[in-house]
């Protein structure tokens, strides 16, 4: 019979750290922390099967269920010593969820769950706080309703607000246990008249709701959201986790706390962690007060009032730093732990591996490495790939004289330019038009992340670095200040005020979030310098991969920087983008205007010049490293202006005929330009295009031949091949080009010729056409489109309700489809081998920078990945993680 | 060693009528003759090799070919007893294409060669007939110099204009040998102007000079054009044949003409041909004078004047029929004929399987198979599929009084109404451009194919029923009307006159081609009954064909046809086109503008009755045969208006609001909407449109059930599908609402649904997608489209440079693409049967229509075809073709 749940605590468990799949990862860790010895409040988990079950079956649970947890509530009973339900000495739990993969703060959590006015009676009278007693009913009363019963926040602000008016109050702390006594009756008169029934006082309908909850919130907005922005998969399922409750509001002597054993935003190796006195541990995540450091050298630091951890309760301190230890040595990586001080002893309540910047986390797993924790290896293995274009984000320019406005928690490092917008939606919708904003809010929840995503940076008011805009920044890599505690956001107003000064919505500011300051104005922005760790992994990395890099750039300076970031060559250097020069389009249009093969012959004589210069510069960057030439390959009208206004326009800027223009872009006018006059169907009808970038390509190429020596190799692609003749055809032409340059220059040229393969039809008949080609480059770009059947200009009408649906598992312009473009392309790998044994064989998609591509890419034997300068780094990191499981230990 | 010439003639030959590809089809079947013992001239057969090694070698011939023709020719002196080049009596040839496939008025030919000062005066001196030997000789200088020296008939023109008006003739024939004479050497002398050199007089230099214009004539724009529309391979090549000259034109006992088995045009049994008396052969092709019939009967009937050859000449007549009788019977085939008598000596210059109509090649098939001749399964395989469309031509409604303006030769059956065009450009471009036009000319020529194509009807004023317009005609199924003679055409006024009334271009005129008759305004046109031997020949094909035949139709009347025409079902019934009625657009507009799925509900339940009512007569016109509805395809864009003035004119007409409907339509806008929002993706976003659909369909075969007792069993089709997952949860709630349907009717319903494969990624995942279909069909419209990257509405700008180019072998629209296309069709119905065997296979793409199409469809084992209703009698023969090979003799 399945084992729907498993328990644990009082030095032993069911379960353990490998059971991340079927207990979550947070039951996993709890079990894993209860077997090491460490103070784990007894508890039990409820399986991922037991969702999965749950969504499978019509949203019913396995009938064997209600007694497992009747027998685990049992069980913990013994090991507690106190009985759910008992008026003299109730047992509390807490209920969270746990899915295999974290997702803080997508969850819904239920605190000090068994609580009635029975109970909360036994609590006051045992604890000897009948406050505490009262305030945790009230708030266990409010998120229970909240979360459970769907009876929001708002039915009960005016309850509280109305006692300390009555009272004259000004803060919560003021009420005494009666005043929460009336408070408790009046929010549960408050949700009788909200659900027309009373709350629920049986602490086991209590557990069943909450559980329910738990699995309800599987399937919520916020948790779809996140899943898709996280790639993970919905069949996952989350576990349910059941713990005794322990508080960390009991006194002075209490606290609750959020730590890492390094710091997740630099990866120093220094203790990191924020912590209340006389709170619970929400109060430190929501961020509604301010944490304090728990380290003495932290505090002293941040120059903070009050003590750190480790001055007010220093025993503590040991132990926590005795379990930091232990963690870190176990899971050999830096933990993100939560704890809760009752009365003096400490509790362990979780542990995960800590999030990290990218910066932290190359630090990290270098220290990790010469610390001989970890193999080279598995430092490799160990830093997120994708993250890592965290790095290359940019920072403001040393040189920018700044205006700091106010300063707040170095939340997430790199730094923004933004206007000003206070409204998530407003932010989303600034966002998606793709204006810069910059998102200013007191504290951010979970309900947020559609405007927090879209923006370029955060900024709070409230809540340190574990709050939620600092998890998600960092997670997002989003530059982000926390806590600037001198801004006063009138929401009404728009606007804020700090030191004196108010900032307008729309008005633009700049942030920077590893150094925790608000500026006014835009600052300029530069590309950090990538040394250090950065190097040290990526050599580590290098070493390891079979992939070559390569990076899709035809701007010198993009070129440059697709070097530096160790870009191996040019996989797609796209010679259309160099037609849009105001200097060029003029003659770019006049061969388009042309109604002969003479009049384009002699407009594209005037282009020739400049490419040759283009060419040139780009060999000249890349030296003897391999550069791949697209020919021209958008539809010709994507040259000419649309309507007869701009038409219009253009003549009287350029002296060509108004008329001639407009008839001729009519002319040239698809229904689907993706599918339609394009790519080398152009110079199947129009030799005379090809001709003259052949012309350019190797003329530049003598050039750099005669200066240096050596001439570059350049490699030359036809686009939007479909039979074997066009690049045969095409093939003789350029060829003719060669012998042409070489005898009018004396310089020996050598040279490849290849296609992309980026239609099913090139992908079926890659063996024939493969007899022709000396490379193949996949273009999943358009083999996405074509094999799909998914226009990517207009896919966002639906393919949001697609993923979110589950039809697709991942948006497929993203990732690469392995099942059905990732078919074509291996089909196409093996049919060219098979006719062409060792044929080169490249991805230039940008496909090329996602991690998961790279690994596909890997898998099927390709030579090279090819992708934006920025993303080079990505997929070196990639090619990396993907050789890694098929090296000798 | 390679033979590449082969001699015929003197009651043997080298070569024989299986040698066709070699030989060409004129050379083999002069071989065959030669070998059967019939009067043809010797000569011999340079082999179609040559003319392929030609271009493959950059136009040189073979090395050996010179001394081959050499020898051929001194045999061929032999044979016929005269000297090539000797003065005294001189052997004169002709110099003929001939390829594979005929290719009639395709090919240049040349006669009297050979002829020069001495050799035209030996001539002059032997016939005792010097005006035949200059008039001979002139014919020879302008054949020549404008088929192999580029100097066109405008050069010689006002020579003999002048000569006549010198001598004050009306007719050529008034000329005296002196006279031609004079025009041969005015006409030299002309040539010496033309080119600086003089016209050649050396016999084997004039010999070389008409083999390599064949050879060349095998590139020529018409003879690319023809190719083209006849689906014959560059590849091939033509033959060149040299044959001794018999003359038709030395006298009153001299004749040439051209003769048919059988009628070519009703396929009666009855010898049918024109004659000339005292002509050369070209004289009756080209239509310059109107020859005689060869029957009396038939010269009787149509009334003419003059002489039919039975009667003119009753022994050349005699041996005329049988050889008609020996040919036929040898052949087991109508033959087409060419022969010239020679002062009373019959010669053969020719024989073919003769060209017909459709309705000829159907009788003839099957008066072949009656008088068993022939079986018949090859009566089956001897009609063209391709070709009965033309009996699907409209004919005049015999309601409709007709103004008949004049009459001419029936020369192609089938009616057609146009405006009145004279100038080929001009019909090329109106008919282009959707106009319909009637070509109307003197006569017409190679040169005119491309006007001649884009007409709907032919009507010349000159030539026979074996003129150039009038074969063509026939050949692509074009009503044609020649020699009404009636009509004086006035080129410079744009007009034609005939019997008193003025026709000008632009004016709507009939034909109707089995008539003969010319028909003022516009005549109404109606379908012809089929029946007779269509109905017997189209019985022996269901006999033998495999794949069931479907049609493409959703209107009553279409379906109506459809099931006329032998449809066994429909295979595609597009919902969407039963949107666009004025009374629903409206409510469909409606739906599109809802802003939630309550008013698109709304909207929709406007629509329902009038699907319901749409399938319940279909289901009532189908009966019991299978009827597979599309669900709603095209992005909901295609229903709304587009310009912000469209949609003010419409929001006046409904009532709309034009601001609304003018941003929905931006907002529906799509750049790409061939891969855009359309199909299943619509549904997956707003399932109540095919919830809608689902309920119209089940209610309508519930009513019918009610009515008849068994309800109709709906073939249900989701189209543009490219998961298992989108598939899966459109069936589930089609399935859900026949459930409700059930239980709101009490009527049992059964039904399967299936897909539409019409994207690479549905072919290859085929194997998951058939676990929720019942039935597959493909789209390979859309499967053209989007693996060869082709729209269907731009790729117009280059298709045919694709074609001629011999990229594409042909258009990949009409006929599959095999190598592309097809390995998707067959990798999808591969998968698709091995998940789910007997999984039923059909295609529902315009290839459904297409003889080729349809034999790979047989190929790969597809259940059914689907075509719209005027193809499905081609689809079923073609059907029958294909199964015959397979079958056990």
């Amino acid at each position: 019979m399945t084992q729907w749940v498993y328990a644990f605590g009082g030095g032993t468990a069911d379960g353990e750290s490998a059971m991340r799949n079927l207990l979550g990862g947070k039951g996993a860790n709890l079990a894993e922390m209860a077997k090491l010895g460490l103070p784990v409040p007894p508890g039990f988990t409820i399986t991922t099967e037991v969702c999965t079950a749950f969504y499978a079956n019509g949203r019913k649970y396995p009938a064997a269920l209600e007694a497992h947890v009747r027998g685990a509530m049992t069980a913990l009973e013994a090991k507690a010593g106190k009985t759910f339900g008992d008026p003299a000495d109730p047992l509390l739990v807490s209920v969270r969820s746990g899915a295999r993969a974290s997702m803080p703060g997508m969850m819904d959590t239920v605190l000090n769950l068994g609580l009635n006015d029975e109970t909360a009676a036994g609590l006051a009278a045992l604890s000897g706080d009948a406050r505490f007693a009262y305030d945790s009913y009230r708030r266990f009363i409010q998120m229970y309703s909240d979360v459970v019963l769907g009876v929001g926040h708002e039915h009960f602000e005016e309850i509280l607000e109305t006692t300390k008016e009555d009272n004259e109050y000004r803060y919560d702390t003021e009420l005494t246990a009666d005043d929460w006594k009336g408070v408790v009756a009046a929010y549960k008169a408050a949700v009788q008249k909200a659900l027309g029934k009373p709350f629920p006082t049986d602490p086991y309908e209590q557990l069943w709701g909450a559980i329910g909850a738990v699995f309800d919130s599987w399937q919520s907005e916020r948790a779809k959201i996140y899943r898709r922005a996280h790639d993970i998969p919905e069949s996952w399922g989350t576990a349910v986790n059941v713990q005794a409750m322990v508080f960390g509001n009991m006194g002075e002597t209490s606290a609750t706390g959020v730590a890492f054993t390094r710091n997740p935003s630099t990866g120093e190796k220094r203790y990191y962690g924020e912590y209340l006195i006389n709170a619970q541990g929400e109060d430190v995540v929501a961020g509604i007060r301010t944490p304090k450091p728990i380290t003495k050298q932290t505090r002293e630091e941040m120059k903070e009032a009050g003590l750190s951890l480790e001055e007010a309760l220093p025993d503590v301190y040991r132990d926590l730093v005795a379990v930091f230890e232990k963690l870190e040595a176990h899971y050999r990586d830096v933990q993100d732990i939560e704890f809760t001080v009752e009365r003096g002893t400490l509790y362990i309540l979780q542990t995960r591996s800590g999030k990290r910047t990218a910066k932290a986390a190359l630090k990290i797993a270098v220290d990790l490495a010469q610390e001989e924790v970890i193999s080279q290896h598995e430092a490799v293995a160990r830093v997120d790939a994708a993250q890592m274009e965290q790095l290359l984000h940019f920072v403001i320019d040393p040189n920018f004289q700044r205006d700091v406005i106010c300063t707040g928690l170095p939340a997430s490092p790199g730094a923004a330019v933004g206007r000003v917008t206070f409204n998530v939606d407003e932010a989303e919708r600034l966002g998606n038009a793709g204006v810069a904003v910059i998102l200013v809010r007191n504290e951010t929840t979970p309900k947020d992340i559609h405007g927090m995503r879209a923006a370029k940076g955060l900024l709070t008011a409230r809540g340190g670095q574990t709050s939620h805009a600092a998890v998600v920044a960092r997670m997002w890599g989003l530059p982000c200040v926390c806590g600037a505690s001198a801004i006063r956001i009138d929401e009404k107003a728009k606007a804020f005020q700090a030191n004196g000064r108010t900032i307008r919505e729309g008005d633009m500011i700049s942030i920077d979030g590893a150094a925790g300051e608000v500026i006014a104005g835009e600052a300029e922005l530069v590309q950090p310098e990538l040394a250090g760790d950065y190097e040290t992994l990526m050599g580590w990395a290098d070493q390891v991969r079979r992939l070559k890099v390569r990076a899709n750039a035809e701007t010198p300076s993009d070129v440059k920087a697709a070097k530096d970031f160790g870009a191996e060559g040019v996989g797609l250097c796209r010679t259309e983008h160099m037609f849009f020069d105001p200097e060029r389009i003029v003659a770019v249009r006049e061969m388009i205007l042309a109604d002969s093969a003479e009049g384009r012959v002699a407009a594209l004589a005037k282009i020739l010049p400049f490419q040759r210069g283009d060419f040139l510069e780009i060999f000249r960057i890349m030296g003897d490293l391999p550069v791949t030439i697209r020919f021209l390959d958008p539809p010709l009208h994507e040259f000419l202006p649309h309507s007869e206004e701009e038409c219009e326009d253009v003549a009287k800027a350029t002296g060509a005929d108004a008329k001639a223009l407009f008839a001729r872009a009519q002319e040239l006018h698809e229904t689907n330009p993706m599918l339609g006059f394009r790519g080398c169907r152009l110079a199947i009808v129009y030799p005379e295009i090809y001709e003259m970038q052949a012309r350019a390509v190797f003329e530049a190429a003598a050039e750099l031949g005669k200066e240096t020596g050596t001439a570059p190799a350049p490699e030359i692609m036809i686009p939007f091949v479909v039979t074997a003749k066009e690049l045969a055809a095409l093939r003789v032409r350029v060829e003719a080009v060669a012998r042409d340059v070489q005898d009018e220059t004396g310089v020996a040229l050598v040279y490849q010729i290849g296609t992309m393969i980026e239609l099913p039809r090139a992908a079926l008949r890659a063996g024939v056409i493969a007899a022709h080609a000396d490379f193949f480059s996949f273009g999943t770009n358009d083999l996405t489109q074509t094999t799909v059947g998914l226009s990517r200009d207009d896919s966002g009408k639906f393919l949001g309700a697609y993923v979110d649906k589950g039809i697709f598992e991942k948006d497929p312009f993203v990732t690469i489809d392995p099942d059905g473009v990732g078919e074509m392309v291996k089909i196409a790998a093996q049919r060219g081998r098979e006719a062409r044994p060792g044929l080169k064989l490249g991805i230039c998609g940008e496909h090329g920078g996602d991690p998961a591509s790279v690994a596909f890419c890997d898998a099927i034997g390709l030579d090279y990945v090819s992708c934006s300068p920025f993303r080079v780094p990505i997929a070196r990191l990639a090619a990396a993680q993907a050789a890694l499981p098929k090296m000798k230990p």
